[in-house]
């Protein structure tokens, strides 16, 4: 009988109890909710050094933080948030979204999957593990729970990660627990991330009356233009690990409420999600070149490329990619596709600090109403990291795993 | 000596006096400001019947106009409007731009050139030819000025040309006094105008995560290729008397804050000034079938055409225009250009009455800070339309002119 279905478990301690009592706090950004006291409360309980550091930043809201240790040795590192994104109108949702009620084998609730049921199922695997191996199992366990992942994420793992180092953490793998599979519990670790950059782009005309278009310098054309010139070409074809890097543009705002005016000015702001054969400043560059291709002596224009810390990274696939993904096998009978696609994550900080992959619940529901996981799902992922922690740290027999 | 310099005339009805007593009137579309009552007040006392219809509309505000004739057979209509732009920043004036003031031989004001020193010289002109011909001079003078031209125009000519239709009021030609020069006193003639179309273009896609495009549809390049469409082939070469029709696009708008998001609808507007190859009709048909080119399969948009009633017209060139012509000629020395160009005025109404052409005074200023006129050409363009009158009802030695 696996660790998490221990009999000698108590109830409260099991992944659906855990994400349960998580979901009942709410813990909307910027807000603690009680989500991290009720993390804080167990593991201290089973052993864990805790600590619960508030960062500051002016302009935007206190934010509160945990941060947990025990044992010594190699230091796998579970990461995650316990902020949740609004539940928007709480009458359309099926089930109270702070209700954590359960129905047809589904718990519904905000942060379900994204992401209080990926940091029950750690815990609960967690508190398992130590339950059979005891606090010297040759290694160390840490959680690194923020309360700063969808709102500005300024004082949350980023600050997180910098007082940690301070004060001599060290880690040898981090398993983020963000949603990874599309459809299936088993279809996907994320081992890397695109990164994000945004730009604004202004095209600068001369207004006056539609009637004496000779007089004027329409700007519109001008930006639909350039705007050709750099959706012309694929930015790249993809590599080993990516998709091809891509660019959307978001929106197109002149706001001239004057239908006998050509304005002034148009402007634009484009994303682009682009792969490990960039960097923000390489990428900046082939936008300028693109535009002033585009623009030549005839659109007057200016470019304002947005500071990114999103570049793009992959945690090049080792031996801890490998026991995770044979963990999922086992638990799912899916071998994890190694993916790099999707948003940004936290993973983007972690990276500086250790190898870190990602791997969680089913993300289809996760934003939308009615957010929900099967009971089922939470009990195999907690089953999963479990196995994790049993290879990660393996009885004195064994050698120990080296990073 | 000619007749507004005759020393019989009273000083107070020069046209620098006449246009200083208007433009001390405040009157900002829709409010009256004494102007119409000026006015009236001048044309009663120079056996002119004079009438105040005031209009309605739900929505709009009720606006006062005047309508005066004097006279019997065939009549010359003087159109124009006393209600002016507001001034913006007063202080930004060098001088009140209610006061009126005279410097370097310039008056300044709102309406000193659109149109209240327009309608003052028309007025001398027309006082000064009663005080010469007296009443019986072979044929009618009518005055017909709205307050409600730079409004909403609801209010305005429209209503008072039904008013007058159903009174039984018939006009053999119209002077409208509108600023016609773009430059010096003499250079323009307005014989025409060109219509004017607006619609919203919209193009749907659907909303999603950019990180996601394969499950989101952009629309902004979608409305681009439509917009190329629109753009790619010039609407037509222009006509005998008129210039190339021509688009532009005057508003372009997504309005999506998320730079991470892919917006669900773009939306643009676009304005054309057409000639006489085309009614709204067949430019409507236009319209739709480049869209349809251009969208192919690809791009879901809508096009809302707005409802116009400006279409383009032409007065052709005649034995008035001949005669307005001449009686420039004659004063400054110019043959004036017959033209079509700028934006649509009242003018684009009263052709359905009778025909119209326009010309008054040079329009550098209008509707811009520091409005104003030479007071030279005050004095020239009553001069001129006073020629017009002398030639339009001529002595009774001479034939009377048949339209
Ligand atoms: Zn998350
Ligand atoms: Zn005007």
């Amino acid at each position: 009988m696996h660790a998490v279905t221990d009999p000698h478990l108590p109830l409260a301690h099991s992944p659906v109890a855990l994400a349960q009592a998580l979901i009942r706090c709410p813990s909307v950004t910027p807000h603690e909710g009680g989500a991290l006291a009720t993390l804080a409360g167990i593991l201290a309980e089973a052993g864990f050094t805790v600590e619960r550091p508030v960062f500051s930043e002016p302009g935007t809201p206190d934010v509160e933080n945990l941060y947990a240790r025990i044992g010594e040795g190699p230091c796998l590192l579970f990461a995650g948030h316990t902020d949740v994104v609004p539940p928007g109108d709480g009458a359309s949702w099926r089930h109270d979204p702070f209700g954590a009620e359960i129905e047809g084998g589904e718990l519904f609730g905000r942060g379900a999957v994204d992401m209080k049921g990926g940091i029950a199922c750690m815990l609960a695997a967690t508190l398992a593990f130590l339950g059979q191996r005891g606090p010297d199992f040759g290694g160390a366990i840490a959680f690194l729970i923020t309360g700063d992942e969808e709102g500005p994420a300024v004082n949350g793992t980023v600050k997180l990660l910098d007082w940690a180092r301070a004060r001599g953490e060290r880690f040898a793998h981090c398993l983020l627990g963000e949603p990874t599979n599309p459809d299936a519990l088993g279809e996907m670790i994320k081992i890397g991330r695109r990164g994000s950059l945004t730009a604004n782009l202004t095209v600068h005309g001369v207004q006056g009356h539609v009637a004496y278009p000779h007089r004027a310098e329409n700007p519109i054309p001008g930006l639909m233009r350039l705007a050709q010139g750099l959706l012309a070409a694929p930015l790249d074809a993809g590599t080993a690990h990516f998709d091809a890097s891509n660019l959307e543009f978001t929106t197109m705002d002149v706001g001239n409420p004057s239908t006998n005016v050509i304005p002034a000015e148009a402007r634009a702001t484009f994303n682009i999600r682009f792969n490990d054969l960039w960097t923000p400043e390489t990428l900046a560059a082939e936008l300028e070149r693109r535009l002033a291709a585009a623009a030549g002596n005839a659109v007057r224009y200016s470019l304002d490329v947005r500071p990114t810390n999103s570049v793009a990274f992959l945690t090049a696939p080792d031996a801890f990619v490998e026991q995770v993904s044979d963990a999922i096998a086992a638990e799912t009978g899916r071998r994890p596709a190694l993916s790099t696609t999707g948003g940004t994550s936290d993973a983007r900080f972690i990276k500086d600090a250790c190898p870190v992959i990602e791997f969680g619940l089913v993300g289809q529901t996760m934003h939308q109403v009615d957010e929900r996981v099967a009971v089922a799902d939470l009990d195999r992922l907690a089953r999963i990291y479990g196995r994790v922690l049993d290879t990660y740290f393996p009885r004195s027999a064994d050698a120990p795993y080296q990073a």
